[in-house]
């Protein structure tokens, strides 16, 4: 029988030591797919590989690929057909993909850059600079090369660097059996299309809409021009980002039809795509507020490139860093007097920044939703003023009651409670703002205002904890 | 004619100030939206209302909404009618139109709620308490209140809980004939639903799906068997969020079937619904990791109930913060001995938290996009000791480098900056790798990450500045 000590103690920690050997056994004697794959790419069959990697889901091709070395990573997309490669590159993240294809030979990545979809093209292409960008280009098959020429020209994130340059378009002289018949006769190719629409033009001028469930209802010999819907909705080319997702949030449709210059029909801007990008750009304001800048970072990228780019933040960083503690240096006479602050310095620094990046975080939040506009600086200084001013007196009534039974000295525990609760409001207040600001000025919120937060309440805190601590330096020492 | 000076300084100031008194003026005299809105929603006429909210867009009603009193936003909702006030909220971000309905009555809320898609009812369901809840299904359409009532059985980020049930189903037995003629009659009633594809039935059994546009190109008398595709991929009505990700992300459908049991077909799962909450999770992570807990907070919620919300955070990180302090106060007669070691420690502890963070950024972004798996712990402890060892190496270089200027003391530059040295490369292996831990513990990487992290770098690193400094004190006091 086990007695209430075992149950208490030996059982639980049993359980846990059983937890982890069980993970340790996983992670060692697990069947490795990278290493089986290696195996096969150095064999040199293309068609063990193939059929390997098709019976895997796009989650194990990820993981697969990030096991592989940079050598088979690249041997393994040259092995196989470029309609193959292009359907691997399709199932795995982007960022994955782009790593791989930078790495490929000219020939190699134009290869596998003709068999991608418009939009992908141009993506990809963006990756290289600009001298293999053409050597690439010009070893496309013309007709896509002169398309995907025009497609770079435009901003990454405008509706011309997001459209796709697939899509059906006929005159509107056309009957609805011509377009039956021409959608029939190229079913295959239209199979990877966006097929919800069909556009209507007249001398190669944008009319209209309609859409191709639409050619159900309707007899063969309808001219087109008496269906087609001719208030259509349509984007500029230059259309932001910020505004496509605007457009796809207000209208539920599949597609978007992409004008240049009022009318010419250019491409057609996908709901999904943009759904895709909206992810994107809170994926990369996530890396940003925590430090990760110039780009997405992958483990399987080199550690010299990732550490270089860590580090381009973080020596910023340790600048501001330096100044801010820099205010100390300046009191240490005081410091020195009453030693015990130095045990609440790094605790009013590291809790001011964690109240002001709360603040900071709703206000790019608010921001990307719309419900705060960046011109709405006093609105939303108010009301965080409030809050901080809440949070600030419960805050420093805890910290001031730390120090107060710790060293049986009141006046030390009101000040330090009063210096946090002071700087609390402050970095509140200054973290709601700060993001409206740097928009304001087209900077970019994520990325800054962290940095900008932390060194202001790191300055202001250890400023009035010492000064704080100087004007009643007999009663605390 | 302006001297080298005035260029230099009066005229970048000018600019600013203009800029700044711009600013101010935009924010001051624009004319008010939501001060319009209040007038009419005062004079209590409906038509008013509806034509001037018909007018704005998505982000324009978003804004104006956020402007408005608690008690405007709730008479705004109740005199529109219920399908208008389903419009209106289909425009505005969820977490927004979320706050109004909890204010409403029972009844308005059951009104409302009757007339709108059914993810959407069982997802506003959800944020009442069960007894209301209750009471508002009583309220709705019998129909309509059976439905509900079976999805909000399901938890909601799993295929039962996002799927819609709105989807066109048909025998086996019917013709391509009988389907078009039925579509072509209830064309009103469809124009809201997933016309994507046709389901196909047998005594309530799924078979399989066709493409509504596949119509276009049979015989009116072919039964839907000989046309149907049977192998179609579902998903079980119990399947992840996660899942739904990765399948999307493996096979380009607008919508996959749902099925309960093996083959009973009880909804459809849009692509578009699922890119949408695949945005939202990298947004809960943003907000996770900056410290705002419990749900989304929008500045319109009362302020005590975000005071609490963000204090439920900043509490257990005061108590995690004051634990590590109490490593200063253990050593508080070395740091008396060597007072500028107090100008350090905040620059170590912060310095730390930021090389951690930056680790852990990448791991919740591997995590997510599926490249590195919960278990390859010992993976990322070595890919993260490789950058923790560069960037360690050049923080503590230049933190040494400014003790050793500052003070003229080799050695207070070697304890100060091999202490930043040691914890950094411990912060960056540790930042690296505690999402995964938690995430395979299934507990919240983005939410619990930064305070564990903080809490054993602040210890840490105060303690090696420390020791360091007491093994040295001959030759830095």
């Amino acid at each position: 029988m086990l007695t209430s000590l075992e149950i208490l103690c030996v059982l639980p920690l049993g359980l846990l030591q059983n937890r982890i050997s069980e993970i340790m056994t996983t992670e060692l004697e697990r069947t490795k797919p990278w290493e089986i794959l290696s195996q096969y790419l150095t064999s040199g069959d293309a068609n063990y590989v193939k059929e390997y990697i098709s019976d895997l889901s796009s989650e194990e091709l990820t993981s697969l690929i990030s096991h592989l070395s940079d050598e088979n990573r690249k041997t393994l997309l040259t092995m196989l057909d470029p309609q193959d490669a292009v359907e691997l590159i399709e199932e795995i993240p982007y960022v994955q993909a782009a790593q791989i294809m930078e790495d490929l030979e000219t020939t190699e990545a134009a290869a596998i850059i003709n068999e991608m979809r418009s939009d992908d093209q141009a993506d990809f292409l963006a990756e290289f600079d600009t001298k293999d960008t053409e050597a690439i280009i010009t070893e496309m098959m013309p007709e896509k090369a002169e398309n995907v020429r025009k497609l770079i020209t435009y901003a990454q994130n405008t509706a011309g660097g997001l459209m796709i340059t697939e899509f059906l378009s006929f005159e509107e002289s056309s009957t609805v059996g011509e377009v039956a018949d021409h959608l029939r006769e190229n079913a295959d190719k239209y199979e990877r299309y966006n097929v919800q629409y069909i556009y209507v033009t007249s001398n190669n001028k944008f009319v209209g809409v309609l859409r191709v469930r639409d050619l159900v209802l309707t007899r063969p010999d309808v001219p087109m021009s008496r269906i087609v819907i001719r208030n259509a909705l349509t984007v500029k080319d230059t259309a932001t980002l910020e505004e496509l997702i605007r457009f796809f949030n207000t209208h539920d449709f599949y597609g978007v039809p992409v004008m240049k210059d009022e009318d010419e029909l250019v491409g057609v801007v996908l709901r999904k795509h943009i759904l895709a990008e909206e992810a994107e750009l809170a994926n990369k304001e996530l890396l940003e507020t925590q430090g990760i800048v110039g780009g997405e970072e992958l483990r399987t990228m080199p550690t010299l490139l990732r550490s270089r780019r860590r580090l381009s933040w973080l020596s910023v960083n340790i600048l501001l860093n330096i100044a801010a503690a820099s205010v100390i240096a300046f009191y240490q006479d005081i410091l020195s007097s009453v030693i015990a602050l130095a045990v609440f310095l790094p605790i009013i620094s590291d809790m001011s920044g964690c109240s002001g990046n709360q603040a900071v975080a709703v206000s790019l939040r608010e921001l990307s939703l719309g419900v705060v506009k960046p011109f709405e600086v006093l609105r939303v200084l108010l009301q965080e003023f409030r809050v901080g001013l809440i949070n600030g007196l419960i805050l420093g009534l805890l910290i001031g009651a730390a120090a107060w039974i710790w060293k049986g000295n009141v006046y030390l525990g009101m000040v330090v409670g009063g210096a946090l609760m002071i700087n609390t409001v402050v970095a509140v207040s200054i973290g709601g703002t700060i993001p409206l600001i740097l928009k304001r000025f087209s900077m970019d919120p994520a990325l800054a205002s962290g940095p900008i937060l932390t060194t202001i309440t790191d300055m202001l805190g250890f400023f009035l904890a010492l000064t704080f601590a100087s004007a009643s330096l007999s009663y605390i020492s």
